[in-house]
């Protein structure tokens, strides 16, 4: 196996990381897993950063439902495809006759395997130049406003999904004076013993966050 | 305020990053979530990093599961609490007067953003190595062996919890020689649509990494 016929624009020093980066579970005792685990928080830390530098007026919660999609699986296993990583995985007999190559799964976990092969090969920058560059189509179309549905929306979509009771508002302080106010807004849900609350500096931004950290609270 | 009543073992240059680190969302506009989303993706990074250089032998469940104990939020809040964050706080008098300075979830979140704080002040190896000395006494005593119970346990007791059907292991696939075999275990709840696999040098093994397998897609 050579990198050369990857197309991940980056030349490995040490074959042996990259041999262990394409290998599957199914494949043997020597397989990605521990470079996956690894993979993934440095992925999830070159994104998070980019997008704090791409956006300075973004809220958290909207930088962290771009980072959501960003990271998913689908499109991990996207770009692994871009980068031709399948016909150079190494898959146990099973998963090989059953279109494990093609599977989003096995080619996303390859792909944070890949990263942080690239991380001890190279060091970080090396390794957040290379994948900042597999991401670069996808972070230059980024838009903060049109990125998926308000929380709100999700929150109620998912408790009506669920059959759960919808959640309920309610304002419990607006401190500060008139052009400088920040709201608190109580969120309650059936789900949560507590209610949560969100802040802002108008009422509908208060009810956004605090839809938002309940959605965190059910891990949504 | 001044980073020296604080034991965070560093000292600010620039103290409009400390002081934004410590400014809770209920404070007014200029908050730390944003420095939050930013230093829950380094932690994240710090911690995997240090966890995989520590246990070589460490599989992913168990490196993912001793992670997760690691930074979560009351693990979080307790540090915070060591570094006495909670006295520096900037509130708005809503959450002051409620206890906000010592609630976990607000300590939590000022300790991510105390952590990108450092990053954006200093640089990433000088926040590692101070992040670091702050989970130093929590590091020293993990063991990949008494961490929590086991995935098959903690799946079905979830199961058990919520009135779902227990789970269904069923071997797959035998790969390999006597010595060197790889089993191919499927593991099958009523919540998922697909059976789920997981592989391992016995049986035990590749049932244990199903049921993670399947923990982890119910974001578990």
């Amino acid at each position: 196996m050579s990198s050369e016929s990857l197309n991940i624009d980056y030349i490995f020093k040490n074959h042996a990381l990259l041999k262990l980066a394409l290998s599957h579970c199914s494949s043997g005792q020597d397989n990605n897993e521990r470079l996956e685990f690894l993979g993934d928080s440095i992925l999830g830390f070159f994104i998070a950063e980019e997008l704090y530098r791409l956006f300075p007026e973004g809220r958290e919660g909207q930088l962290s439902r771009i980072r959501a999609d960003l990271v998913q699986r689908s499109t991990l296993a996207d770009i692994a495809r871009e980068l031709a990583l399948g016909s150079s995985l190494n898959l146990g007999s099973g998963e090989l006759k059953s279109g494990g190559a093609d599977r989003d799964s096995i080619l996303a976990d390859a792909l944070e395997a890949l990263i942080s092969a690239i991380y001890l090969d190279a060091g970080l920058e090396t390794c957040r130049k290379t994948v900042l560059g597999w991401f670069e189509g996808r972070l230059a179309i980024l838009d903060l406003d049109t990125q998926t549905k308000d929380a709100k929306t999700r929150l109620q979509e998912h408790l009506q999904a669920i059959k759960s009771g919808l959640p309920e508002y309610e304002v419990l302080e607006v401190a500060g004076k008139d052009h400088q106010q920040t709201f608190a807004v109580l969120c309650r849900v059936e789900l949560l013993p507590e209610p949560v609350t969100g802040y802002g500096s108008t009422r509908r931004d208060a009810e956004q966050e605090a839809a938002d950290a309940v959605l965190k609270e059910l891990s949504l």
